[in-house]
């Protein structure tokens, strides 16, 4: 099922894909539609391109091994020089360039210069929005927003939006690609800056400046509320299902009676954003190193997708929310 | 592990327990406790407290068991006409009545008619101070703030918050006693409105009511954002830890570098609050009914369980996050 009752796209799986861009999120990428079965053409400036890439691509194998979906019928990759070379006959390209309007719309004048004039552009773009990179583009029906969430060869949500100029034929074919790709592709309907989950994470990311920047509570007080409380909630149902049940027998409506008018209490400081002093950033190193610097970034890597992994079994034998998408790809 | 480096409290379990307001929550706790081997008496004006107390009980049986928690050991409750007859000769209370101030300091004014002077009480309060709450107590000392997440018996978080009033010592025999029934309580030592989780809840839920009454998305797309992407990684890796991966090998600093100006950048929407217009409470009841209404309130509670047991399974055997609370307490 999809989310969009208006949905009506076909999962299609292209030959040739191209990323463009290949930090964590694009090495990512790539690993998901390598073990999809596709041959992915990656281009990025940094000589590190390739080893993060095997990095990253060692991970997902061994996620998708423990999760039991198959590796065997990978892609084959080719770094490229240029970007033009990586773009040159995919049907697909997926872009990963750092998170700036104009270096976005840099790499999609250069892409423009070599791929089909048909091919997909997907944005791994946070929140710059798709009207906005696409306004110089010579065929800009074909860009969307194909925002994922690391690890992207595990998580399967990816935000779909348009742009002013984008087609909707061409925003079903991207969801037809993701969706072969192993991935459930949520159309965002309306197009706002930073677009569903992002906004979300924004506010969430600024509460907790906030407490930390006011002394409230540290990082790993804040962390452990989450992963002790709510986060264990967020795997399986969302906020408004969590709420939903809340309610009780009473239901949404129980709830918003309930609850609703406490939003007028000052419980959020919600107003502006803290001042990034170097004492706030020094705070905040600090301790996200008291918390979490025994493990190095890989252990915790390893460490993460071991326990999504196994979150994602379980969903999957209870037949529920992201488990299905795992289900459908067996 | 506490989270606060200065604790020194002592897993302690009161022999007696009294459940003041057995509700969702009320019932919840109750069950943590008598699972935990502890008597409880309970008292509601409610005339259904017993059947939504047998009711929750039975999930949290159901829950322990699956978790291969002991069940065969429980404390036995007794439903009490009056407050006073509840917390009588109680050496812990936990209050969880509606959430007004008026209301949650009428409670307490009964609690200490009848309750030992010394006894340990704990509100469930959501957000309102314990600084509030204890201005008319005779023993403000012993009030603290015991914030759980539902569902109580499974969610092994509470937060623990002082009042002006309130001894550091009786803290100390709060957290003793939380830790006694299975649970982590980490110590807000900072008071604020709504302590920790819940103002990192009221900001998601305001930005989420935003995207509804905006016309955004829906609930479901909103909560599948979640469930299928930073839900999944927040059950075992909260905001910092989850960011700092995200740096990569450059650590914190480095996605501070990276992600922290973009703060200012207009992506929520947070400066004030929708109207709660009766148009948008029917949507957001309209929207809720299309997404679970083909599921009880009790099938949603099983379900959720069942997938929160599996979870804690997985975080227990990979020994992290909130399974080391499991782990702990065989």
């Amino acid at each position: 099922m999809t989310s969009d009752p208006e949905a009506d796209f076909t999962p299609y799986l292209p030959q040739k894909a191209a990323v463009v861009g290949c930090g964590v999120i694009g090495a990512a990428w790539a690993s998901r539609m390598l073990l999809s079965g596709v041959d992915v053409s990656v281009s990025d400036p940094s000589p590190n391109a390739e080893e993060i890439l095997t990095e990253v691509l060692g991970n997902a194998v061994d996620a998708w091994d423990d999760l039991g979906l198959p590796t065997n019928a990978q892609g084959t990759y080719t770094i490229c020089r240029s970007v033009a070379e990586a773009v040159a006959g995919a049907e697909f390209i997926q872009e990963s360039a750092p998170e700036r309007p104009d270096v976005k719309k840099a790499v999609l004048a250069e892409i423009e210069t070599a791929a089909p004039a048909d091919a997909i552009i997907g944005s791994s773009t946070s929140g710059i929005k798709p009207t906005v990179m696409q306004e110089d583009m010579a065929n800009p029906e074909r860009l969307v927003v194909g925002h994922p969430y690391n690890p992207v060869y595990l998580l399967p949500v990816v935000e779909v939006v348009g742009g002013d100029l984008t087609t909707i034929g061409n925003i079903r074919r991207a969801q037809g690609m993701y969706a072969a790709f192993g991935m459930r592709p949520i159309h965002c309907r309306v197009e706002i800056d930073a677009f569903i989950g992002d906004r979300l994470l924004e506010a969430v990311w600024r509460e907790a400046l906030w407490m930390v920047n006011d002394g409230v509570a540290t990082t790993q007080e804040i962390d452990d509320v989450m992963t002790h409380g709510f986060g264990l909630r967020w795997a399986q149902m969302g906020l408004f299902e969590t709420y939903r049940v809340a309610g009780g027998v009473g239901g949404f409506r129980h709830f918003m009676e309930q609850f609703g008018p406490t939003l007028d209490w000052p419980y959020s400081k919600l107003m502006d954003t803290p001042d990034f002093t170097p004492e706030l950033v020094d705070t905040l190193v600090e301790q996200s190193d008291a918390q979490s610097g025994m493990h190095s970034i890989r252990e915790l890597e390893r460490i993460r997708d071991k326990n999504l992994v196994g979150f994602l079994k379980v969903l999957e034998e209870n037949e529920w929310s992201a488990g299905k998408v795992i289900a459908d790809q067996r």
